[in-house]
This record gives C-alpha cells, sequence and structure tokens, in this order.
C-alpha cells in the first residue's frame, strides 16, 4: 500500500511539500503506517526551476486531470484564490472520491462546509490545517486535542505581516507608512498588501478558527474586519503610556447573546501573553472549559511552516486518522448568530484630534457622557492653541452600539478635525 | 454505538472528566462520532462526596474487574503509580482488547512502549495525552500535527512547582526554602515535594517527549536528571544581572552524536520565550525541519488541564483515529544512543563560594583555563576580607566533559568552601 499524492501547485509551498516527501520518506512512512508518494504534478510554468528533482513524477498541464487520474489517492492543492481552478479541483477530486489537503484559506472560510458535505458523501477526506497558522497545529487541536471542551473564546495574531508592522512602528517609532515599504522591501508585505493590513487575510483565518470552535459552517462574512492603516505612531505611543500594545487581532468569542468574530486593532495589556508576540510569529489563545487557556505560537506562513502543515494533514489520511474538516458531520454544521452590537461589551481607547482651545476637553468629555460611556482616563500632552493636537481617552465597559453613537457625534464636533480612532481595549 | 467508559480512579481529575463527559455530552457525541458514556467506575473510597452524580454507574471494588468487563470498550486509568495497580489494570485490559487511556507519566516513561506492544497485539489503543502538560495537546503535535517534520529538539517548561518557585525567588528576592514552603501551603507542591522539585516529574516527561520525537521508546534512566534545590536567591540576581531567567528546562536534542536528554536548572536568556513563562505554566518547544520553531503554553496540571487531555484522547479513540501510543508501530520503536559527554556543547554558568583573598580570582580563572573552557565573564561584587564571597562566571561554549573535571579541581581549591553550582546557558 502507498498513498498516491497528486501536487497542484509548485509555489513556495509546493515545492517544500514536494521536497520534505522525498527526504523523509522514512520517518513519513513510518508515522503514516505507510509510503506516501508523490505521482502527479502541475504548475503553471513547467519549465522553471524549483530547485526539486520533479523527474520522477507525471507532470499534468490541466489541473483537473490530476483531480480525475486513477493514479492519485489525494490531491494536494496549493494555488490559492477562493474560487475558479482551486475550487474547480477541490470539487472534481472530492466529487470522484480523493483525498482533499488544502492550504486555501480562502476558499475554506467561503466554501468550507460545502466542500466538506461533498468529502463525506463520497467518501474521502478534506484537511486544511495549513489554512491557518500552518507551524502551529491550532485546528488539530480544536477538533481533536481539545474536543472535550466547550470553547468559550478563541482569539490571536493571525497575520504576520501586520505583525511586524505594529512590532517596528513600538521598536523604532517610525511611522505606518514607512515600515510598511519596509516590510515589502523585505518581502513581508505585498505589493499590494491590502489583504494583509486591512484584515481580510486574518479574517478568513478567524471565520474559520471559529467554525471549528463553536461546530459551525465558517462564514466569512459574518467577521467584521478591520485593518492597520489607520494605526499612527501617535497611537503606539499613547498605548504604550498606557501599559498596552497594539496587535491586530482576530476574536471569535461566545456569550448568550451570540458569537462575535472580528478582526481589528487592538489594545492589549502589555503583559498579556499576545502582547509579548513580536514580529511575523503567529499565535492562537484557545480558552475552553475545562481546560483553562491553551496558547499555540509558531510561525504562520511561508514555505516551511505551511508545508508542514499540508505533511501532517497527508499523514494523517495516510495513517486513517483524517477525520471531517470541520470536526463533526457536516450536515450538523449550523450557522453562528451574531451578537448584535447592543450586547457586545468592551472597553475603548478613543484618540480624537481637536483644536486645542479652552473647553474642548469638557465638551469631547460631554459627549461620552450623554450616552452613557463611562471615562477611565484622559491623555491631552502640550498645549499648541488654535492647533490640532491629539486627545486620548479610555472608557471603561460599555457596548459597541454606543460607542458607535460616541463616534458619530464625536466627528460632527467642530473643534474635530478628522473622525475618531476607536480600538477596542481587550482584556487578555 | 456508544462507546463505554470505564473509570479507574476518581480523585480530582477522574472526576471532573466524568463531570464532562456528563455536562458535554451532546457536543463529545458530535466530535467523536458516536456517544460516549461511563458504564463502570472505581476508586478506593466508595463513599466520598465527588460532587459528580455517580449513581448511574456500575461500582466495582476492584479495578480488574472494570478491565475485564464486557460492558466497558475502553479503561481510563487516573491513579498513577509507576506500577501496581495501574500498571495491572493497562496490562489487563490492553490484554483484553481494550482501548486504555492514562494521564500515569511514571508508568508511561516506564513501560509506554511495551504497553503500546501489547495494545497493538490486540487491536487495541493507547492514548497518554494527560501523561505530558495536559493544558496543551502536544503530544497529538509530535504525532500528528507535525509528523512531516525531522525534530530536532523539544525543550520546555515541564513542571509547574517549579515554575512557580523560580518565578516567586525572582520577583520577591526571597529563599528557596521560603518560597517552597508558600508553593506547599498554596497546594502547588506536595508535602514531599522531592518528585517535582528534583526534576523526576519533569523527566518522566521528558522522557515521554524524547520517544515521540525521535521514534524511540521512552526511556527514563537516559534522562539526567536534577532539580532546583541548589538555586540559591544569589543566583538569581547573578542570573538576573547577566540578562537570563532561571528555569528548570527539559531539553532532549540530537545531533550526529547521538541524543542528549536532560532535565536541570538553567540559564535562559531574558528575551526567550520561555523564560517569560512565569508561575505554573507549561511551555514545550518543538524545533524541527521544515517548521522552524513550534511553541505550546497551557496549564500542565490540575483538574481542567488533565482531564482536558484525557477526554481528547477518549474522543479520538471514539472517533477511530486513536492511532498508536507512540505515533509509530511499536516493533519499530528503537532505543535512543546518548550522546557522550565529550559530545555535549554548551555554555555554563558557575557560581563558586571561595575565601575573598588576593589572587583567588585568578587561581579559579587558572583552573578554566587549564581545561581550555574560555571565560566569557566575571562577577565578584563586594569584598569581605577573609570571609567566603561569590564568584560567578560564566564560559564560552565548551564540553560536559570538560565542565565536569573543572567542577572536581574548584571543589578541591583550598579557597572554595563548598562545591561549585553549575547551570547549562541554553541558547533558545
Amino acid at each position: 500500500m502507498t498513498l498516491r499524492v497528486g501536487m497542484v501547485g509548485l509555489g513556495v509551498v509546493g515545492a517544500e511539500t514536494v521536497r520534505t516527501l522525498q527526504a523523509h520518506a522514512d520517518l513519513i512512512a513510518a508515522r503514516a503506517g505507510q509510503p506516501v508518494k508523490v505521482t502527479e504534478v502541475t504548475a503553471r510554468d513547467r519549465s522553471k526551476d524549483r530547485g526539486v528533482d520533479l523527474s520522477a513524477y507525471r507532470w499534468r498541464d490541466d489541473p483537473l486531470e490530476i483531480a480525475a487520474s486513477p493514479d492519485v489517492d489525494l490531491v494536494t492543492e496549493v494555488v490559492g484564490g477562493e474560487g475558479g481552478m482551486a475550487l474547480a479541483v477541490a470539487e472534481a477530486a472530492l466529487g470522484s472520491g480523493k483525498h482533499f489537503v488544502t492550504a486555501n484559506k480562502a476558499m475554506i472560510a467561503r466554501h468550507g462546509a460545502r466542500l466538506a458535505a461533498l468529502a463525506e458523501a463520497n467518501g474521502a477526506m478534506i484537511a486544511f490545517e495549513a489554512a491557518v497558522a500552518g507551524g502551529i497545529p491550532v485546528l488539530k487541536a480544536l477538533k481533536e486535542g481539545l474536543a472535550g471542551n466547550r470553547i468559550d473564546r478563541v482569539y490571536g495574531i493571525l497575520n504576520g505581516t501586520c505583525n511586524f508592522i505594529l512590532t517596528e512602528m513600538f521598536e523604532t517609532g517610525r511611522a505606518f507608512d514607512d515600515v510598511l515599504a519596509e516590510a515589502q522591501a523585505l518581502g513581508y508585505a505585498e505589493a499590494d498588501p491590502t489583504f494583509d493590513i486591512d484584515g481580510i487575510d486574518a479574517a478568513q483565518k478567524l471565520a474559520i478558527l471559529a467554525a471549528l470552535a463553536f461546530g459551525a459552517a465558517p462564514d466569512f462574512d459574518a467577521v467584521e474586519t478591520s485593518g492597520i492603516r489607520q494605526v499612527s505612531s501617535l497611537d503606539i505611543a499613547f498605548a504604550k503610556e498606557l501599559g498596552y500594545r497594539i496587535r491586530l487581532l482576530g476574536v471569535a468569542a461566545r456569550s448568550e447573546d451570540g458569537v462575535e468574530q472580528r478582526v481589528s486593532a487592538c489594545l492589549a495589556p502589555a503583559s498579556a501573553a499576545l502582547a509579548r508576540i513580536d514580529g511575523v510569529t503567529n499565535a492562537v489563545m484557545i480558552e475552553g472549559a475545562p481546560v483553562g487557556e491553551s496558547l499555540l505560537v509558531g510561525p504562520g506562513a511561508g514555505g516551511g511552516a505551511t508545508s508542514s502543515a499540508v505533511l501532517g494533514d497527508i499523514v494523517d489520511i495516510a495513517a486513517g486518522r483524517g477525520g471531517r474538516g470541520f470536526g463533526a458531520e457536516a450536515a450538523t454544521l449550523g450557522s453562528l448568530q451574531s451578537t448584535p452590537i447592543s450586547a457586545r461589551h468592551g472597553a475603548y481607547y478613543i484618540r480624537l484630534m481637536v483644536i486645542d482651545r479652552p473647553g474642548v476637553i469638557a465638551e469631547v468629555a460631554g459627549v461620552l457622557g450623554r450616552h452613557g460611556v463611562s471615562i477611565k482616563s484622559v491623555l491631552q500632552h502640550g498645549r499648541q492653541p488654535d492647533e490640532p493636537v491629539p486627545v486620548v481617552m479610555t472608557t471603561h465597559e460599555t457596548t459597541e452600539a454606543m460607542m458607535r453613537a460616541v463616534a458619530d457625534e464625536l466627528t460632527a464636533l467642530d473643534a474635530a478635525v478628522e473622525p475618531p480612532i476607536l480600538m477596542r481595549i481587550e482584556s487578555l
């Protein structure tokens, strides 16, 4: 018996996966209980040198031929993209009863439940550990290791690019645009960084984590998503003064009122484990009962981490323990009821740029007071009469509904020169 | 179909496991693919109130009756002890083809490979995630999630009691005995603390981690084990001054010369992730290729964490993905060749109490020089002519063989009032 793998995609992750299947053939066979061999491969450009010997494998020009091949038991897709060829390959492979392993978070966050049902209907297994923080087996932890727990909250640093930028801004005091340019030069950020810095990548991962944590279908559209573009070096400095670090956090939390799923720049207490995670690292905290807190920290991207997760999934399937993609029968995966904004509780950081003139702080504080939002601290350093200056406030716990009303009224103030910056202060 | 569980032991962990099986019956059934029900229980004292309703279960006075019962598919043992009743139950259960889940690190570190072979021979599954850092599914990560990796090093904080004591000593400057007494009062340390503070508990866990990491049978005797009794508040302060924290670390590392397995108090750079793990928390770092570094952090003991791990194993077995205890066929588990001390490289911290008189530092430094050990720094604060004072040295990388020779010669020095304290400086 040999598990025969067809590789769709031979970029950094695909090539590293093939290289490791070759280099670690013996240990993988021992752990999988049978040899795992690549039989067929495909990629856009056949002639490209990928630093790995592909001569023993059948080259296919059309990925769908791999999905249909009688010489392939398991299809690995590392092409990416929410739909298009990746989705067509997933459907074809699973539809013909082939196992399917993918690193494609966009596709799983959108079509995951349907693909899991298709797998079940055809006696195939689907696995996507590589879609979320590849260097840490967090989906496996949620589905299996912590399967006895009722999970209450999952949150974490899900995007290494943003964490690198926020860490650099903190350590050097440099501006966002400046550090983004450095991240691009270092290859940590794409030429078009939207996907990372606007929180979309993190939101896809969060939707998958929430699905596994709460036994539901992933619902990307239910994730309220914002990014880090609006975080200025001023905010980094004020947060530091207040005892916090700014992190782009994905948070999925369950309460009596529903499930809250959001990705946003937050203030985390400087002493919290996640506030100490620097650079491109990912970290996911799982809170449940009876376990308490379990934290996983590791590389979230790159060929090594992602191929490690792909290989883990392949070995699981070869060993016959692949199980179900979402940890339960696809038919049982419900949809999560979103917590209404009137029931979303939290403390907030507000930074407003206002014209420095007598009475302006009282005016700003008055807005919060009228909406029943209790102020915890106010910072206004320096004086620049009749010039814009930052005023920073932190609040006690309030609701998102109230804070939205506050934000609207602050934006409309005569003294305000721009809309306020609002960030959640997370109790971690 | 229902998986029928027999519980051997109803202490904190056993009672919490039963309670959670009751409270989370629906979600466990969904994740396991079938209901999981306790059918039989046993413990030393039937009359004790454990805060959990046991009336629906058959009480057995003899644990071996559960191991032999036709109404039990899986035996859970949370009694503890390397041999005795726990081992008898394991052998009887596995011998009759029943699955076996245990939190018993002492037994697995000694008899794990033999029990895994017994399970295989009888078509049963054995699982022991709860034996190592229950709150973090680290055995599963090594066996499954990171199964594609060649693991090079596994290390971590494996004993919460020691980490609590070292953290308290650091934060308060108090002496070891004083903090140990506090830990005992808080219930973090036993009346007889030997098992924890002499490193035995950590060594059992390390032996299991090393077995999984390197595909071998666990070998408790191969772990060089020492504890934290000799760590004084002087050492804590000197380490801090040098930029380190003292942690009891379990380290299993593979090199060309073999595998090194040790548990000892070490100096970890203050900036290392493990140096920032405070209190009773456990943390395990896994280093491998292609993944790089993957860190898991969570509670290592207590009813919540341990029962979470027991339940994860039960669900795995119910779901048919229990697999093999050590991640590979028992017959393939070799024994690990220990790295000889001449090939164990590392930097060291040495503290010597010497009579403060002219020339003594030169004398001490001369010993290191004669053995070819290169000194990185020397600290000798304050003067107390003709009284014992601490002299602290750190070395560049050397071998354990050389350091043992150095220690012997330092002990014999006229000026030395006690044998030197030696600790490894770990590059983490």
